[in-house]
């Protein structure tokens, strides 16, 4: 048997997290004005500005965190660079304690101390991933990931939305959106699934379960009002 | 000096998670519908259904989110200790492969392999770790994460609803929506920025753009239909 850990593509994940959350918002938004008001014109509106507002806070908000957590790593760099230099026994202290949680001895601990501090570049590489547990992130990636996040929310805002746009009363349409959007709801969370090497049927459930609750919950809150 | 790696809590994380979505989307959705409609209850029922569907998609999103991560984790911890008893020898190859990305030499590999290799449990735990990046998740933090999350985002929500319950027009709302929402996002953005070790300032403008832009294009949008 080969060994294989499943692991999601960044860019499947993406597409999961822009999708979850623009299947589930707009649908339950509709769902929550179907209850307190007639007209679909009002529901498509607010679904189209929902869709807008929430692409740009998910995408833009993604990209911005991207940037801050290239400028964190990059503080973080430099200043164990610093300490390397500065107080290099207090950071051999901290490599021999990664390796003490471990169960190494002393005499291994001091090994592998001495055959890092033979460079700089890869002892400072081993303390900010083993100790301070930070991979160098990739702001293009933020950018690609912002992207396709804002993207994924659109697609995925529009289905729950289409319905509303073909009908005239407001709980026929909410009808139609339920169906089709649980059913999208549903292959979305098999495929999910199925890719993070989860059980299909189950995941389907769980992502199905948010939808409705989220649905249910914004059409008899927003009926009270 | 002291040796200080600034680290948020990861209850403000959460704080800062929910309530960056809750004072951006609720605002833009607002901001949208102002530009479509005049009347302002409208848009609270819309903005009320917007924050009850947003914070259950983000808390409940979030609480399974964390039970897949502990079912994934503990999937792969399964895993590891299989192939620790069959195919140890793989296993070994793989620490080393770890370490000579650090430079160390073959002879230093082989003791830390041999150092490992006596208490299987730490040797597990160090390939989770190291080879395939995982820490252990906790359930109970899920759940907390997913409440703290839900409960921000509910109260960032409705500080840009507010001032539609007290205004006719919506074209009014709008105007003290922004100026009380922009502030929020402003003291938001400081202390966020403040609390991560970033630029406060700078980082508040960073949280200002978002949300301004999120509203300007969803008012702008929400407009043509």
């Amino acid at each position: 048997m080969e060994e294989q850990h499943l692991e999601s593509s960044d860019f499947l994940k993406d597409i999961v997290i822009g999708m979850s959350d623009g299947l589930t918002v707009p649908f339950a938004l509709a769902a929550g004005l179907s209850g307190a008001v007639t007209q679909t014109s009002i529901i498509t509106t607010a679904g189209i500005a929902e869709i807008v507002a929430g692409s740009i806070a998910m995408g833009l908000g993604g990209y911005l965190a991207g940037q801050t957590e290239v400028e964190h790593y990059e503080s973080e760099l430099k200043r164990e660079f610093e300490e390397v230099e500065r107080v290099p026994e207090r950071e051999k202290e901290e490599v021999r304690e990664v390796f003490a949680d471990y169960g190494l001895d002393l005499a291994t601990q001091n090994i592998i101390v001495e055959a890092l501090a033979k460079d700089k570049k890869k002892w400072v590489d081993f303390m900010m991933k083993f100790e301070l547990g930070l991979e160098k992130p990739d702001i293009n990636r933020a950018r690609n990931s912002a992207l396709t996040i804002g993207v994924s929310y659109i697609v995925g805002g529009c289905i729950p939305l289409l319905p509303y746009f073909f009908v005239e009363n407001s709980l026929d349409g909410l009808k139609l959106s339920a169906m089709i959007t649980l059913l999208a709801l549903f292959i979305f969370g098999y495929f999910k699934s199925k890719v993070t090497g989860q059980n299909p049927v189950g995941g389907a459930l769980k992502v199905m379960t948010i939808g409705t609750a989220a649905a249910a919950a914004a059409f008899f809150v927003a009926k009270l009002f």
